[in-house]
C-alpha cells in the first residue's frame, strides 16, 4: 500500500495502540510487520476521514454512519471471544498471542446496513432506558466489576483474573 | 496566597494527580502556572482540615459535610460535561485541554446547605437499594463498561473510546 | 519451604503483583520477606497444579473445584474490608500497609465443600439472569463506576476516590 505515512507516526500509534490494549486486557496481533500494516492503514483512514476507520473495512466518511467501525469497532470483543481475533486480526485474544491457540478466520458480523440505520433510529428516537436489557450484565466474582456484553470479558479490566472467574449477574 | 506549602511537595502532588487523572481518562488544565497553584490550595487544605478540600469553595472542616466538595468533588464529572471544566477549571476536557474549545464559566452547582443535608440523611437513613435508579447507566458499546451519571463520562476508562460510542442502557 | 523455584522467578513474580495490585487498588503486604514467601507458594502451586492455588489452602488439583481459591481469590475483598487482609495477608488494605491499623486474624469464609458445590451446580444451571441481584451495586459518586459487592470497594479503581464517596445505587 503505497501511502505517505511517514514510519515514526506509525511507530508512535503502534506504541500507544499496545499500551492502551495491555493496559485494558487487550492485545495487539504479535506479528509485528502484520500489524504495522493494519496501524498504517489507520492513519491513512484518520488523513481521509478524519478519524480512524477500520483498514478492512469500506467507510463512507460520514461519521456517524462509521461510528461503529471506528477502531476499536463495536464487534471486536464479541469476535475476540468467540474466534481469537477481530475482524482485522489487529486484537488478537490472550491464547492467539502466546501461540497457545491459533485465531479462526472472522466472518463479518457488521449488520447491513439498513439493519443498523433501523438499529441506530431506535437508540436515537428515545433518551430513556431501554424497557429490558438489552445485554447479558456479567459480574466479576473478585472484584465486583460490572459489565454488560454477550459473553465476559478475557480478563477483569480491574482484577486482571480471567473469564472464568465472571458469573451473570442480570 | 503566601504559605509554607514547599515547591517540591506541589510538583509531588502535582505529578500524581497527573497521572492518576490520565490513566481514568481525565485532565489537568494545561496551563501549569495556574495548576501549580490550585494543587498548593489543596496542600493548604491538606494542612487546614487534614482532607484536600477544594480550593475554591469554603469548607466547614468536618469532614461528613465536606466529603461532596474533597477533590475530585461530586460535581466535577457533570461540570466537565456540561462546560469542559470544573467549578475551579483544574480539571478540563479534552477539547479545551487542546485548545479546541474553550472552557466556558461554571456555575455553582453544589445544592445548599438543607438540601444537602437532606439528601445526606435519606441516603444514610437506609442500607436497602434505593427503589428507583437515580442516575441512568450508560454502556460502553466497544467494551462493555456501565457507569451511572447523568451522562457518559468523556472517554471509556476501560477502553479509551470517546463519549460518542456510549449508549443508554438502563 | 524447601523447593526449587529459582529466586528471580519469584522476584519476577513479587513485582508483576505488586504493579497490578497498586494499578488495581489494591496493596501487598508490605513485609518483603513474609510477601515473597507467599509468593514462592504460589509458584509451588502452580507447579503441582498448573495455576495459583491460595498457598494457605488446601487445593485439590481440579481446576473447577478450586476456581474460587486461585490467587486471588473470591474472598479477599470482603476480608480486605472486613480485617484489613486477605486471608494469607497477602494483600493488605491501604491502612494496614502504612501502618495505621493492624490487620485482624482472618478467619475462613470459604463455605464448605458440599454448599460450595450446591451453589456452583446453582450458577451453571441457568445461562438466565438471577431473579433477585446477588449482591448490592454501589456507585462512585464522582465518576458513576458501578460494582457489585458486599460492600464498596477501599478505593474506585477508575477515578481513585476511597470508599466513603460510594453511594447503594442497586
Amino acid at each position: 500500500m503505497p501511502n505517505d505515512i511517514p514510519d515514526e507516526e506509525v511507530d508512535r500509534l503502534y506504541t500507544e495502540l499496545d499500551a492502551e490494549a495491555e493496559a485494558g486486557g487487550y492485545h495487539l496481533n504479535p506479528d509485528r510487520e502484520f500489524t504495522r500494516g493494519l496501524v498504517c492503514g489507520l492513519l491513512v483512514n484518520r488523513d481521509r476521514y478524519g478519524y480512524i476507520a477500520c483498514p478492512c473495512r469500506l467507510a463512507t466518511g460520514r461519521r456517524e454512519d462509521d461510528l461503529d467501525i471506528i477502531c476499536p469497532c463495536d464487534y471486536r470483543d464479541p469476535d475476540l471471544a468467540e474466534y481469537g481475533a477481530c475482524y482485522c486480526a489487529l486484537y488478537v485474544s490472550a491464547d492467539v498471542k502466546t501461540g497457545k491457540r491459533e485465531a479462526e478466520p472472522v466472518p463479518e458480523r457488521r449488520p447491513p446496513r439498513p439493519e443498523r440505520k433501523k438499529m441506530r433510529e431506535e437508540r436515537e428516537s428515545t433518551s430513556a432506558a431501554p424497557s429490558t436489557l438489552a445485554y447479558p450484565v456479567w459480574r466479576c466474582r473478585v472484584c465486583g466489576y460490572l459489565c454488560a456484553r454477550n459473553a465476559p470479558p478475557e480478563i477483569c479490566p480491574i482484577c486482571r483474573v480471567p473469564r472464568e472467574r465472571f458469573e451473570r449477574f442480570m
